[in-house]
């Protein structure tokens, strides 16, 4: 026994030579050098280091990150608002009723006007006409089939396309410390999964968003999970710690947003006794991406900025901590429009 | 380069020499040799082998339990009744009203022709004066507290105490195949949060249950999430499989369940295109734990052992089919009461 545990022993160090030192190559190669990059190298260094005050064990070590103007763009319009009107469009030749009755009409002629002036109220309609009526497989299935094929109207490809590198890179960074990365969302839940996992490594039991009604079925004795009209719950503002809360049951050591949507988020993991990670990304890029926050109503940034500046928060400038911004640039080595 | 990679190889080579004989020992060693314990056995083997036509890759083996009556006792009531009573008793010098109230006055005299008598609108009510008005974390140190003390009428043994053994080997096994293990029951999520990592090695965020309102809420510049009278979401029947799909997002290729409280959520995983494992424990023996089903009001099981049977399940017979029925016989050689 005791012969076999020293050669064993011995077989591990050559294993670790063998290993790729991966911790001399930098894990955030589009993040510039900065207080942001430091803040994040120095919080994982922090949490994973068994010898220091704030060690966090592996199973505690959970983030959180808004999607919308997060992980991917969120202009000129919500990518899932797009969706839905596209699906208005398709649906409209089984909806005669449409051409005369609004915000359809509107939408299904192209009128770029009408489209402009959606209130809650219409969008609310448009939402529920188009992710509601069918089982959850088949909503997904038509979301990922309208990934494929629709464009961002500024950069001309795939919505996928836009998410952002330096996020991809942090998400990875964070999982190779054996953190669990979760989006919480206001988006939708269906909608979300029918890509997190592809674009963003998330899987979808790491998903929390909005939710509508959902209803058990038998259809020609197969069971189905009917998504009906009806809203179960908003996953925004006050409602991200509920989500959090009920979908992970863990506080945060880690949160990520970038609107007053996601202030609460931000208290709720700021108020852990260590020294969590928070972070509000600021689009102050117009040139690369958009340059908005307190008069947008897209993205709406204006308490959760002042917070974020008061308490000392990581905000991070798109203009200068991203080397690059979006997944396409490095892919291709195009830099934008 | 080719040097080193040919080296490391040896080393990989001499590593696997060096693992413990895994696949040699019995990973079900409570269970008996069996259909049940051949059925686990052979399903793990088919969907692990990625030869196998039935492969699944990791990430999307899940695995989904109930748990009162599937994973620890539920009679002569449900633990967290027990634990809404001895609440109701404790809390009862604060509320003098409750003397003259029903049903609290029937809890707090120990009158057990009460207790027997209780309906589910006073369960509701109690469950209510008990499960509400306190952040979660509060709450949940409330049933730590009391599973601390609280002993097993029957067993003289603190509940969690009343796991089952060949459950717990059930659950590692798969974990040891690479599935996530999640519960999905009717019970309060907060509650069984306060237990299910100890007991049964399932972390929060593998926990689905029922659930109550819950606020965000500042308590002297502190985010605290309040638990609220009213009930969000009743996790039973036909609302397991919208658990699943909510909390989980992905089809379970295994599900275990005891009562017609599980029909639902098994019927739903006997709809995987594989050949998923639908389980019923049977509760049949009332010398070692106790025997009911059909005419019991607690895991009340009729319709669900009726498509067992039909559809050729696995129905697990606790008489026959577990070598050892709770974890304390194991722990301490004893037998029982």
């Amino acid at each position: 026994m005791h012969t076999k545990r020293i050669a064993c022993g011995a077989v591990l160090g050559l294993l670790a030579a063998c290993m790729p030192a991966a911790e001399t190559a930098d894990p955030l190669p589009s993040w510039n050098e900065g207080a942001a990059k430091q803040a994040i190298v120095e919080f994982v260094a922090r949490v994973t280091d068994p010898t220091n005050a704030e060690f966090i064990p592996d199973a505690r070590r959970t983030a959180v990150f808004d999607n919308d103007g997060t992980l991917w763009a969120e202009q000129p319009t919500y990518v899932q608002l797009a969706f839905a009107i596209d699906r208005i469009k398709a649906m409209a030749p089984g909806h005669p009723e449409w051409q005369q009755e609004q915000p359809y009409a509107g939408i299904v002629s192209g009128d770029s006007t009408a489209l402009a002036a959606l209130t809650m109220h219409d969008v609310m309609q448009i939402v529920t006409a188009t992710h509601s009526g069918m089982p959850t497989d088949e909503f997904r299935r038509l979301v990922s089939d309208w990934l494929e094929t629709a464009r961002h109207p500024r950069f001309d490809r795939p919505y996928t396309d836009l998410a952002y590198q330096p996020m991809l890179e942090l998400l990875a960074f964070l999982r190779a410390n054996e953190f669990r990365t979760y989006i919480v969302s206001g988006g939708g839940i269906d909608f979300m999964r029918a890509f997190t996992e592809d674009v963003y490594g998330i899987p979808p039991e790491q998903v929390v968003g909005s939710m509508g009604a959902l209803a058990f079925e038998m259809r020609d004795s197969t069971p189905v999970l009917v998504k009906e009209p009806g809203i179960d719950f908003v996953d925004d503002g006050p409602g991200k710690p509920v989500g959090i809360e009920r979908f992970i049951g863990r506080h945060p050591l880690a949160a990520v947003g970038n609107s007053d949507g996601d202030l609460q988020m931000l208290q709720y993991t700021a108020a852990d006794p260590g020294s969590p990670l928070v972070m509000v990304v600021h689009h102050d890029d117009a040139q690369r991406e958009w340059a908005y926050d307190r008069a947008s109503s897209i993205g709406h940034l204006d308490l959760a900025l002042d917070e974020a500046r008061a308490r000392n928060w990581t905000v991070v400038s798109m203009k200068d901590d991203w080397k690059v911004v979006f997944a396409f640039e490095v892919k291709t080595g195009s830099k934008g429009p």
